[in-house]
């Protein structure tokens, strides 16, 4: 077999076979395949398409490139979720809690932000001492004891598809279907995953601007969960606008700590108690989704979760000091409340522009490796279809650069639109 | 500009500027774009075409990657030929000879064989002492002094050609119309042609199999050197069947020589007399074809052509001994002479199989770098469409290697086949 029969037969629009394959990703992974063919196969498959056959084959062949984790001594049904990634999406800041709180052990390897999104590691590094390069030894036996893991994906991991992924980040192949569905799937099955709750954002702040391609990346996730004998289940979650008010790493944490007390804004609380009932359920904790719904519920109201979030913060090196009084996380040191320039129903929260003024604020990365500051971001205090009276508050800069600041409120301003006549609050979830 | 921008620009099908391929050419040529990105941009220009007036400035942007040639102190007007590729293809050793004897000084860069494809250099080297490495100031000086240089393509120009195509070759991006016209275009303009006669073979034994994709390829051609400011005139010749008799270098090198003393196939003779009438009327020797052709022969009939391929071999450092006694060229230790098994009339001596046969043979090169046996070959002695009786000797192998006969034998007699019913020759020339 040779590397470039099977750049021809991709290019050629041929379905690859499993042999194939398995041969170019494990000689790509030894380095016996050169970058540049490995850059000439992806361009083809990102233009010529590939089946759920050979996706599948692909995210196996990139899984089983490494270690893969063997969860099962540890937990019956291993569940990981994922989320394609977005603006104010703290979610697993309080889904894992939940989770684990309901009893069901659960470990996640999350990544860092780029460009307008957010990440989870960014997040959760708000909290001063907060480790995200566990082994993957420390990994499982955190889960063991603690029940919660939240860490950063192990080099061990899937080098394969870490390999192909820097190399298409640079060749203008990120954007293919089959190669994001068979990245993530491989780490969440190199990661030991049994299950997995997708939650697949779609509209102006997810890398999935229409329903139909979130459909189409979902549905392809799904297949291959299926091929490779795993419980997959997709939700497509709306992302037009950001998730619950906070974005900025802090910030958000604030919020989610919130929404473990109880609080929390309305939306973020729903979207998080649905991603962790359907987490319950895939792990055979509870019958259904009422029932997972409730018990997920009943952590919260009686501080269990939030207790599960202590213990995380703390058996991962974190001050939970912080975690017991948020005032203490990063702060800005200018904080600027926007009011509303006129009446109306809100017809727009434009999360890609939020999410790219928070670049500029510092909250996120322009280019991999920039220092981030985890002070900043925004509070959005209204959502879509709320009415809103000229001068109420609007939003809130959260920044500590004074030059940048009527930069980053007239973006603020610009992502913002107003209706004369009532506006339908956007779903929460669209499938 | 980055270069990732201009590969995603291509990716989805997007025109480039003439700034972006300079940008993206001269990068490439200094190392500064690595080759995976200009892999990735390399497959999404075959998948996604490009322009005429794109691939105009991507020849230019390579043919200016190195020096430039310029002749104009030796020529009014240069005039090149290429030929892209086949079996039995020796027109460059009767051409050049033509040409040069009628008064029009003629200097050409030529390639090695590669696969079933012959190639001009290796033939040459048939001849003891003959070099193919002239320095570009070499070049220049005998095509002053002798008015004819037949070399290999010198590595000052057009570098980012030879790159991009080192590049192409391991990364299945060869198939690529406007990158094989650039390619051949880029090279000739550096070579300081003002005007280009293309010999584009067509069928079984050529790069393009079909008269459309050939008629696809000659176009943009004929386009590019229109647009670049070159005349150019281009030929869609038959690649069916082997041209002339002989297929081998040593064996070419004598079916030329032949050829050049009045004798020679009649197909061969036809064709390159048409071929040096071209050239002869681009470079303004002559006012018409009929009367460029005329001054060809002669040149034949009085042995100038003979004198001029003597005075190339003897400037170029070979010894014109075997020039005077083609017999002293290498023959094979075994000749075996294959008799026809029925008769009938020929229906196809597959180019293909021949050429792949002669590699087989030692004759040609399997991958680049291979040593060849410049003695063997093949001698086919009917051309499609003539009777031939049972018994009557059909083709004659030259080996040098007893235990591959077998093989050779049965992969040659399996490209002949006849017909019971009249067959028409194929064409010399489509169009």
């Amino acid at each position: 077999m040779r590397a470039i029969d099977i750049i021809v037969a991709k290019r050629d629009g041929r379905e690859l076979t499993r042999e194939e394959i398995e041969f170019f990703i494990r000689g790509f992974t030894l380095g016996e395949i050169p970058d540049y063919q490995a850059a000439a196969w992806a361009m083809a498959v990102l233009l010529n398409g590939m089946t759920p056959r050979e996706t599948t084959d692909l995210t196996l062949a990139m899984a089983h490139s490494g270690a893969v984790l063997d969860l099962s001594d540890v937990v019956d049904i291993a569940v990981d979720k994922h989320s394609s990634g977005g603006v104010g999406d703290k979610t697993t800041l309080v889904v894992l809690p939940l989770v684990a709180a309901c009893g069901l052990p659960v470990g996640k390897m999350s990544g860092r932000g780029l460009g307008f999104s957010g990440g989870t590691l960014d997040k959760m590094e708000s909290i001063p001492g907060y480790r995200c390069d566990l082994t993957t030894d420390e990994f499982k036996r955190q889960l063991k004891k603690v029940g919660i893991v939240l860490t950063g994906q192990s080099l061990d991991l899937a080098p394969a598809d870490g390999k192909l992924y820097a190399l298409r980040d640079v060749t203008g192949t990120v954007q293919s279907v089959p190669l994001i569905a068979s990245s993530i799937m491989s780490k969440k099955i190199a990661g030991g995953a049994h299950a997995i709750v997708l939650d697949v954002k779609v509209g102006l702040g997810a890398f999935m601007q229409t329903l139909d391609e979130a459909r189409t990346l979902a549905g392809l996730m799904v297949d291959i969960g299926n091929l490779a004998g795993r419980k997959v289940v997709a939700l497509l979650s709306d992302m037009n606008q950001p998730l619950g008010h906070a974005v900025g790493n802090a910030l958000e944490v604030r919020e989610a700590i919130d929404t473990l007390h109880g609080g929390g804004p309305a939306d973020f609380r729903e979207h998080c108690l649905q991603v962790a009932a359907h987490m319950l359920v895939q792990g055979r904790c509870c019958p259904d989704l009422e029932s997972a719904r409730y018990a997920a519920e009943a952590t919260i109201a009686s501080g269990a979760a939030f207790e599960k979030f202590r213990a995380l913060v703390r058996a991962q090196g974190g001050d939970v000091s912080y975690v017991d009084d948020p005032d203490r996380l990063p702060r800005a040191s200018i904080i600027e409340v926007i009011p509303a320039l006129r009446s109306g129903w809100l017809a727009e929260v434009n999360a890609r522009t939020i999410g790219e003024a928070a670049v500029s604020l510092g909250a996120g990365r322009a280019k991999k490796g920039d220092p981030i500051d985890h002070a900043v971001g925004f509070v959005i205090h209204k959502k879509v279809g709320e009415r809103v009276e000229q001068g109420e508050p609007l939003l809130t800069i959260h920044a500590n650069d004074r030059g940048k600041q009527a930069e980053i409120r007239r973006m603020a301003q610009s992502a913002v639109e107003f209706s004369e006549s009532p506006v339908r609050p956007l779903p929460l979830f669209y499938e």
